[in-house]
């Protein structure tokens, strides 16, 4: 059984698709383990955008009301009967991160004051002096920066890349993480030349400011580019990269997940490449965790971030739909 | 000057864009070599897809009338006044391959006695037993097949692929090409279970029957998949890829170069990679061509061919129009 005491919880429900007003704060049951699950007090959590495309029904196969949320930072707080603490299982009681894995989906998520994540997508949380916030911001995030330049776009040291819509959360990752991995040129592109001193000031090494015809100020210059922009710019991204370069798609601040008319041997020349990141939780626990702390504490890799309370996730979602603010947002619990 | 004394010579002119009765042999001057060409007495030269798509008028910036043929064996029969042969360049007399580069799109092409290719752009043939008409079929076809393993597909020893449409010349040159550069599995596909017989022959280890869903016989089994189906199975090929595997498109023998809606985080999942292959004249001179027709002599790489006359250009293409008929079709002058 559960060894938490709690049997009510506040969560915040995604009633049905729709307005960032279906969000509500309510009483609801502690969730139950099930066997393969782990009952975690969560203590924060990081907002994603995949947030907002779920509570406005954009995710197949999501049945409503759902908590959402799908990444968080807590405590063990029980495993179901029969299933746990086993010997190797993490103790009652140890901070643990997971994302992905159906949270906030086919599970309920962190939007909660308790979730039931699936225990072989949880890892612990090392020993660290950085806040709960700081915590919170970065499971999703790192997961998906590190998985689309380490396993997406295979980049190596001395390589260069350009990450297309560096300010997003996501994008200022990258781009640090980028400089963190070796890479040699870390270009980065906003839509504003007033945040370019901001990128430089994280590492980049040049910044454009982009106008969607990036390529005519970069043509095939990269061995690598990010496309965190979308659809939208993909066609032009590819342009920016050297003869067997790659670009991976992994974001889509431009609204726009499909390309209509894609003619790889004409759009793909000299043999560039495509692929695309869009996560998974075996990711997560591949990361480099421990190290990628490390970094953060020792302020190599700085995470600009936002805090809120579980009481303020229509106002997050606002936020989202204005364009997400270009920082991590949290809710600390 | 051109030192061929021949004044007129025989070439087949496609008039305008249409169907096959625009080709008509016709007597016409010989071309003059401009500066950065040279005069090719023509002495064979292999039929492409690309030249039915120029004359149906797929093509972009074609100017027409035109002598189409992409590709040619010759013999060197004169440079232009003042630009050669000079040191290094090949004397006259000797016999040359050319292929892409323009000819038959931007400059007069093969469907002649003679041609007048850039000089930069024809290498020697060596010596050889090898028919004129099996020289003729390779350099086109080469060009493709090894260009999409090698540099599009970075294919090494060992590895799986799953040729695609390997019925056509180009399909079953990049099948025993594998099957030569080292490749563990060598799976090839056909619509009719009738050419299983013939892709076992010519070396592939599994032949499927291709009824578009081949990702339910073999689903993520491949390191590396050469399309030449084209964009109406594109994505179901993907789907026949291993995590990281690439897919090449190279060929559209289902008649259709682009996807109507490509979502590349969804449709290429688990960093799967998509590239595209169309041909660059760099590629023919890069060709390892001296080991290749030492492959083809010893018989290690078997070219199904059939051999036209210039007077039959269109009955050629009207083959084209009807598949190809899975043999290189070449003519002998």
């Amino acid at each position: 059984m559960a060894s938490s005491s709690a049997k009510m919880m506040r969560a915040v429900i995604c009633d049905s698709p729709g307005p960032v007003s279906v969000l509500n704060l309510r009483e609801v049951p502690v969730p139950t383990p099930q066997p393969g699950q782990v009952l975690v007090k969560v203590l924060a959590f990081g907002i994603n955008r995949a947030e907002m495309f779920t509570r406005q029904g954009h995710s197949p196969g999501i049945i409503f009301p759902r908590i959402i949320g799908i990444e968080l930072i807590g405590t063990v707080a029980g495993y179901p009967p029969g299933d746990g603490p086993e010997p190797g299982d993490i103790p009652i009681g140890s901070r643990v991160a997971t994302c992905m894995g159906g949270l906030g989906r086919q599970i309920p998520g962190s939007y909660a004051e308790y979730s039931c994540p699936w225990k072989k997508n949880i890892r612990a949380v090392p020993d660290t002096t950085l806040p709960l916030a700081t915590l919170a911001a970065m499971p999703e995030m790192f997961q998906t920066a590190y998985g689309s330049l380490v396993d997406s776009l295979d980049l190596q040291r001395g390589e260069s890349i350009l990450v297309r819509g560096a300010t997003s959360s996501v994008g200022l990752t990258a781009l640090q993480l980028a400089r963190y991995l070796g890479a040699g040129r870390v270009a980065a592109t906003t839509r504003s030349g007033a945040r370019a001193q901001m990128l430089r000031d994280l590492g980049a090494t040049d910044v454009f400011v982009d106008d969607g015809n990036l390529a005519d100020q970069v043509p095939a210059q990269f061995d690598k580019v990010l496309e965190l922009v979308g659809a939208t710019t993909l066609k032009d991204s590819v342009k920016c990269l050297r003869p067997k370069g790659t670009v991976c798609m992994t974001g889509i601040q431009g609204g726009k997940w499909v390309l209509d008319d894609f003619a790889p041997m004409t759009d793909l020349p000299q043999r560039r490449r495509l692929t695309g990141y869009s996560g998974d939780p075996s990711d997560f626990l591949a990361l480099p965790w421990e190290q990628l702390i490390k970094a953060v504490e020792a302020r190599t890799i700085q995470i600009p971030l936002r805090e809120f309370r579980l009481d303020q996730l229509q106002e997050v979602h606002k936020v989202l739909e204005d364009g997400g603010g270009g920082v991590k947002m949290v809710v600390v619990i």
